[in-house]
């Protein structure tokens, strides 16, 4: 990837707008955390993989920011930490990035050394975020069978995480190797990822594909042009229950009715083992704007009620395979994602 | 309805430009009959029901512009009749109504006295929907239950037909007669006829409710929020299949999923019994840019490959009910439909 969706340059976090995509590409510098987290917030930077690291960032500059003053540090790195999780409440990688910097803070160290491990480690975080995409890719790709019509929804590629991607780098991958796939991709109302974001992946990388309103999967499916169903994941319960971009149930459902292969594919960070199941998981409802409104035009009258959750659950039972970073799960999920998670060294790719 | 969806004055056919609402109210007179047929293309007139009114006008000021002619008047009207059968394949309304109308040409007749005969059926047909409309609304809402909660898509209203619409007309119905019922409307994208239309009809009749992203359908009903699904039809074949908007056949597989009841509501005039099944319905592909674009905004990168079926076959089998204004038909179809579209007299309601 040339184009980063985050990454750290010079005492700053660069983060690629995906607000303004596919109009504009404006990358932006982020040196505050808040700022970072309004980011997060009003999704300039989205995905699951991708807020994971990004948070980490945002904590790292926190904990900056806190070595500064002349007391508190933990305090306020702890208080900063509670903000930025609660930015996006469903993608679990946020919360685990934030977690697993926390673990980091050592109290015989001094703030600034404390605050320098901190922005290691969400160096580390990005780094193995882009190994666990390629390796779940390869991984998945290896499965693809030639000419398969692969049907896809939101962004999961590189803009979605710190590599190739997790559903979209699977098709990626099986696109480098030659299998001649072609992509079906969602619109994915209300924010339109399909259309603003994977639609332009996919003709930057010439995979070929067509785009299409998120109601015609059925339609799609319904005729035999689809050979399987491939998503991405913003947290996987213990029992394989998994929320995801709203849509996601729908597509498991149609898939379930016409016999399709349905995947879910996210690196380890994603499997959330203190997560019981898919009722446990919080849902995002966001503002009902996203809804009545594209590009800032209204398309539904003024006092028009709405509902706009951001993801919703599929059980485990819909789902075929889940594949990670570590390898690919198969139902009973409880265990096969226990042993996945815990296993010390991933897979060699 | 204070507003009509079109209607005949002072020699000319009026439109309520479906197109520009609900930011603005616009009536378009159309006094040549190529208007009209444009108008039907442009979906600024829509809806099965209403188009097969406004092609009827249009067969009628067809005729009337060749009856200035010298000459060749019959064939000046098929000629006509054809062009105007053509603006959209899908819904069989507007065939049958060109036909209804050409069955009145009499040879024996002038061609002013011919023009005029045209008219005056086309005048019967708007009348027959609007009375068509009252007796499938009043069947279908007999049957709603206290409190319930009701999924529909596209628009099926005033707008959509002379009358107070289909299945929003048992929805306005069960409404109006107390039953204390709450909608659901799907956005209906590509062109947004649920956000646009039906809200505005919703909220304009005080009719609570909440829109929501197409893709949002799945996780309504599968949270127990939906008591019944109810659309419309554009063409319902001899066997019961119906071709209705895109994303209907994904709604009734969600529906069979979760045995949620599926409805569809449509005149008998939407019933083709020389279209044995919904394999031998044209479905109509429309520009790719009503996918692409949002009000005249790009909402996908160029050069994007679209899919856009305007519309999408529901097997027979995955149809609970299709409410007629000649009453209620259940499966199994073949027989039901063919003994309601051949009832002489319509119940009286």
């Amino acid at each position: 990837m040339s184009l980063h969706s985050i990454a750290w340059r010079q005492d700053a976090l660069e983060v690629l707008d995906q607000t303004r995509l596919p109009h504009e590409v404006r990358v932006l510098r982020l040196r505050g955390w808040r700022e970072v987290v309004q980011a997060i917030r009003e999704m300039r930077v989205r995905g699951a993989p991708a807020i994971g690291a990004a948070g980490a960032y945002a904590l790292a500059l926190a904990a900056r920011e806190a070595a500064e003053e002349a007391d508190a540090f933990e305090a306020r790195v702890q208080q900063a930490a509670e903000e930025i999780r609660r930015a996006r409440p469903t993608a679990v990688n946020l919360h685990w990035a934030v977690e697993r910097l926390l673990r980091c803070l050592d109290p015989r160290r001094d703030p600034r050394a404390n605050a320098e491990a901190l922005l290691r480690e969400a160096h580390r975080i990005l780094e193995e975020d882009l190994e666990a995409n390629r390796r779940l890719s390869l991984l998945g790709a290896a499965h693809i069978r030639p000419g398969e019509r692969i049907l896809t929804l939101c962004n999961t590629g590189a803009l979605a995480t710190a590599g190739i991607g997790t559903a979209l780098g699977i098709l990626r991958a099986a696109h480098a190797s030659g299998k001649g796939i072609h992509v079906y991709v969602c619109e994915t109302r209300p924010v339109l990822q399909g259309a603003r974001l994977t639609a332009w992946e996919l003709l930057q990388e010439g995979i070929p594909f067509h785009l299409l309103p998120d109601a015609a999967a059925g339609w799609l499916i319904a005729r035999g042009m689809v050979d399987r169903v491939i998503v991405g994941a913003d947290r996987i319960a213990a029992n394989g229950d998994v929320a995801n971009k709203i849509g996601t149930y729908t597509l498991a459902v149609l898939s379930r009715h016409h016999g399709v292969p349905f995947w879910v594919a996210a690196p380890r960070t994603t499997v959330d083992l203190a997560t019981p199941s898919g009722a446990a998981i919080p849902i995002e409802s966001r503002d009902p704007r996203e809804v009545t409104h594209v590009g800032g035009i209204p398309v539904a009258p003024e006092g028009t009620p709405v509902l706009n959750d951001a993801f919703d659950v599929t059980p485990a039972k819909l789902i075929t395979a889940i594949v990670t970073d570590a390898g690919i799960a198969l139902p009973p999920y409880e265990e096969s994602l226990r042993r996945l998670v815990q296993t010390p060294k991933p897979l060699e790719v």
